[in-house]
């Protein structure tokens, strides 16, 4: 381990932080993991945090007016004191070295911190998936993200099926989609891939690490790379890396599931009908609410035993077929249309015992979601 | 109980609900109190919450932009159903109607709601203080609330000596003092009154519920009045009225307390000195600071074993009497310099075991901090 001599403006490495800390968890059972990794190189700084699943690791170029390295080396410091600490410096360059074996000095103005840290060898490398890459794609960051945050809330958050608590990614002739379900709920979202990837595939990734990824990536410019191991899957864009493990097993086929024909089929607004059911569902026991579409309007009701009830009432734009109704969970609707990104939704009745369909009216190939109903006694 | 017709627009009622909201306990002994008491009178719609020790009223006056009684009346809504309705209405007029026996049926819109409401008659009033009122005064508002503000923190939250979990008003010669210790830190503010007062007195009002009206006072515009009866304080600005049961039992008397000469007078630059001290506060152990006064500047130490030390310094404007060091709780010390409301701050090391004083520069007969130091070994 060499001895580490940095100058590097407070901002430059808040942000690093900032998306890094992500990854640390508080209470880990391996100290070495509470530490963020301190690696400065000839031309960069790069700041690394890891858990048992996922590693992200964000990356401060060297650059005469924010960071500059004179001596490169490693450390691993404790992570919420480091972030304290830079966080309540002033704004300005702030010195790092390490003089003593595993002590960082940080110095700031009048301030000198003097940091225990832990041995760099002792922090996990982040495993090359290059070598062993079925998959290489780049993607618009915005539109990644956007697909990301349609499916991830419909992954399951219970671990009876650990399959289930994951996000599968089908990537095959140039189209990605991206898959999650929880039993009740599913949601799918299809990206075209203009960039010619090198084979079929799929994983499964932890609805929580993609979630992570995708507020990360949101903050970052242009496009994010996408590779895909045997049991890793990394996200790089600009200055910041997110990799996570991949889960095991075999995702269930959704083509069944899927319904073929529809009953009925209405097309409201968007907002409308989000405000509404978030209206209905302040009200909803167990969150049950029942849609009940006339020729010209949604009607939406609920009730709490009690406490009273809602009587909500969305227009129209379009009907085909009969009048129909149906309770769902209303949280389950808000989720969707909240993350819809149409200005109008198309909503499908299928039959009572057969799942609620909701896709965007004007690109429905690209998502899809379907609610089971709740059999109800009406 | 009449049954209640009223047009409020949603940003009038919801201002006023969430004002009144903080005096709703959520897990209240009694239901009636988990309720918010809607009153339509001819001029007013008036909104009260109430819980063991503080009530609050919030008046919408009647208005044809923003509401009109068309009927009076009372009832009781459950507070929090209320609430994230009102909150979800989109912009613009809300109907209020009591149809139904304890029924309050909520039009906006397409939408209807019907809540099952309570007694009004179950509400507990507000007990009239104006009778028995020992002290009226009027204050502006920004003075109430920074005053509040500055001692609020300083009182205890242990229910071992019930006194010092409140904040002592004591009022004689126009002249306002407000006083707050938990017996190792200690805050007194005293504010001029213009207005003539009509008698001596002190009254223990729950730091909590001073620390809310406090919060809600900032919102409001000009001056506040203040009504202090045998067992209730009343605060009363435009459209909002909190009122708090007084804690019964004498406050100790902090003359002896207060050091009459002091050693050494440092003056230092507040917001400097505030984040040094927030620096070594996080890794100061069990926030124990290290101030070390020498000619020229103040050196703040502070280590946590195992993890790190930091050492800062602040230069000083002046210092008179000899050089000193004492230990205190670093913490206590950020919470009285965000509130001094002063460019530099006054502080006088009186011996290594008596009280630290912190005072505004300025106007140091206004405001007066004391911490009890921390004996350490050095």
């Amino acid at each position: 381990m060499r001895s580490v001599l940095v100058h590097v403006t407070k901002d430059s490495l808040l942000h690093a932080l900032h998306h890094v800390l992500k990854a640390v968890s508080a209470n880990n059972s391996a100290p070495i993991l509470t530490g963020i990794h301190i690696q400065a190189y000839a031309n960069e700084l790069v700041c690394t945090a890891s858990n048992a699943s996922m590693t992200i690791q964000s990356r401060i170029p060297q650059d005469n007016s924010s960071m500059t390295v004179q001596r490169t080396g490693g450390i691993v410091v404790p992570a919420r004191y480091f972030y304290e600490i830079i966080r309540k410096f002033n704004a300005g360059f702030i010195y790092f070295e390490t003089k003593d074996h595993l002590i960082l000095t940080i110095t700031s103005g009048n301030s000198q911190i003097r940091l225990c840290g832990m041995n760099p060898a002792d922090f996990p490398s982040l495993s090359n998936i290059e070598g062993s890459s079925v998959l290489k794609l780049k993607i618009n960051n915005a539109l990644l993200s956007s697909s990301i945050k349609q499916v991830a809330t419909s992954a399951s958050t219970s671990e009876t099926r650990p399959v289930l608590t994951g996000v599968c990614l089908e990537y095959s002739n140039e189209s990605l989609k991206f898959i999650a379900t929880d039993g009740v709920r599913l949601a799918s979202r299809t990206i075209h891939i203009e960039n010619k990837a090198n084979a079929e595939t799929n994983a499964i990734i932890p609805g929580k690490n993609l979630y992570e990824a995708a507020k990360i990536l949101d903050d970052e410019d242009h496009t994010t790379e996408v590779v895909v191991g045997r049991n890793q899957i990394r996200f790089t864009a600009n200055n910041i890396q997110v990799q996570s493990a991949l889960i095991e097993g075999v995702y269930p086929s959704i083509q069944n599931v899927i319904p073929k024909s529809y009953v009925s089929e209405v097309i409201t607004e968007t907002a409308c009908l989000l405000n509404a059911i978030e209206r209905a569902t302040v009200l909803a026991s167990e969150s049950v609410v029942r849609i009940v579409a006339t020729s010209h309007k949604l009607d939406l009701l609920s009730r709490t035993a009690e406490i009273g009830d809602v009587q909500d009432g969305v227009p129209l734009k379009e009907m085909n077929g009969e009048e129909f109704a149906i309770s769902l969970n209303g949280k389950f609707l808000v989720d969707i249309l909240r993350c819809v990104d149409s200005e109008y939704v198309r909503l499908r009745f299928t039959g009572k015992v057969s799942p609620f369909v909701i896709q965007p009216k004007d690109d429905p190939s690209s998502a899809l979601f379907l609610i089971t109903p709740i059999r109800t006694a009406n």
